[in-house]
């Protein structure tokens, strides 16, 4: 198997999934990786068309690598050159004999109508970060055909754990209750689906290992306010005096609930989360206090 | 302005219409071309990441580059490698302060289900190709959005004329006839848009002229059914009893009819074609009369 964003938010999870699972593991990163049982790190940069497909032949691609700043990642050109990245990889996997392919895809290919969504809902992208997936997926669907890939497109939601990004919605929560400070929120009554990373990852592993082809939702299925996911990190904190809500304003077109349908997720490729939303927060919040040097 | 795809077989009319409007021209080939009065030739390959548009720091943009060999082009991988290059050249234009850019489309992004095709019908590709070429719309219109960029997309539909790849229907129709061959053919019922490829050029030169964004079909508007293309030429040649109607059967799923729906074109654009069908296909006759060394 080889896994491009394998150092990133998803990819870790997703790396050590693949590697509980006995798959010999190739892992692609941009930055140097300490060694690790079990996986073989590979250093290069998609975007400068590395020709790590040639190298380690692989079987099976799962592929994550995607630009991914937070603040700039639904608007940046840098999504232009990540569909020519992933679509080159793709057809460089086909060329050299890859039979199984899945591809990161995300929530934000829907057209945000609805509230809850299966896989087929329609797609109609509000930003040029999910109209770059969307592109991504119709192409490559349609190359998988002839190639005779076997082609999955895990579509991710939300997302919170270890290593979040600190700007993002639940690390700066954390991280604003921890230094002691408010945490001003909109009216919170929007609501998501949330997934640990480590269980995105593992979603990942276990879509790569199934037959299971076309768009999966990765996601808990589980719609959650903002305010209560809120509440509960702030009670968590004992700092519930502290969350503000209704102090900022809703982000104009902001849907009011983003949550997935999983039933292929849990019934064809037959994988459930293994942490409760309680317990990742949990982890998470221990996280954030050993990394900030609080608690 | 500058023209990718400029040898091309849309590309030298688009080419000679730009230069007759007084733009200044800066045309893109893979292969050294012949001097040319008004008219900058650079040799570079788009594939290979080519920083032509940092040599040229154009206003507008003219893209018709793309893979188009016939035979290969609605499945070729080929498809993958020019979505990566056209994002790529369209990024780096809008980053050089590109201001107009208008690509070409094609009508294999419809949904062939219906007739007479406006530019505001569904979008479902049969094929890679066309998979591939809605693909960068998609993403370039959003895109466009974000970079402040006016786009239009050209979608050509049926072509013929001289430089005709000698494989397709009306050049080897022709070609077959000029050699004293029987030409077999299909029921023939099947009605086509058909555009001399000089006017397709001009018709792109026109659009990159004009402040018109969005799809525009590039076409006559005309449907004529094969047999009658067909009865056509082989009148022009004294060769009606070489025509085998009904000779071969239709490729699966092959639609009754692709007629554009022109109303974009001529009214918004506001340009038309200069040749009619009977003297387009008359100059194509000579043309490979003259190529072919017969008559």
């Amino acid at each position: 198997v080889l896994l491009t964003g394998a150092s990133g938010f998803v990819g870790r999870g997703a790396l050590a999934a693949l590697a509980a699972a006995g798959h010999e593991v190739h892992a692609l990163s941009r930055e140097p990786q300490a060694r690790q049982e079990g996986v073989t790190w590979h250093q290069a940069d998609l975007l400068a068309g590395a020709d790590i497909v040639e190298q380690v032949r692989p079987q099976t691609l799962v592929h994550l690598a995607w630009y991914a700043k937070h603040g700039s990642f639904w608007t940046s050109p840098e999504n232009l050159r990540w569909v020519g990245a992933s679509l080159e990889l793709l057809r460089r996997f086909a060329a050299a004999g890859g039979r199984r392919a899945v591809l990161a895809g995300s929530c934000a290919e829907y057209d945000w109508s609805r509230e809850v969504y299966p896989e087929d809902a329609p797609v109609r992208p509000a930003t040029l970060y999910g109209a770059s997936k969307q592109g991504v997926h119709d192409i490559a669907e349609r190359f998988a055909l002839e190639a005779d890939l076997s082609l999955a497109w895990g579509r991710l939601f939300f997302l919170y754990g270890p290593g979040e990004a600190p700007g993002r919605f639940v690390a700066s929560l954390i991280r604003a209750l921890l230094a002691g400070q408010a945490a001003p929120l909109t009216d919170g009554t929007q609501r998501r689906d949330f997934l640990h990373c480590a269980d995105a990852g593992a979603a990942f592993a276990a879509l790569a290992g199934s037959p299971v082809t076309g768009a999966v939702n990765i996601a808990s299925g589980e719609g959650i306010p903002l305010r209560d996911l809120a509440l509960q990190i702030a009670r968590s904190l004992q700092a519930e005096d502290r969350l503000e809500i209704g102090a900022l304003p809703r982000r104009e077109h902001e849907p009011q609930a983003l949550v997935a349908d999983v039933t292929r997720l849990s019934q064809e490729v037959g994988w459930s989360p293994r942490l409760t939303l309680d317990e990742g927060l949990a982890e998470t919040i221990e996280w954030w206090r050993g990394r900030e040097g609080r608690g």
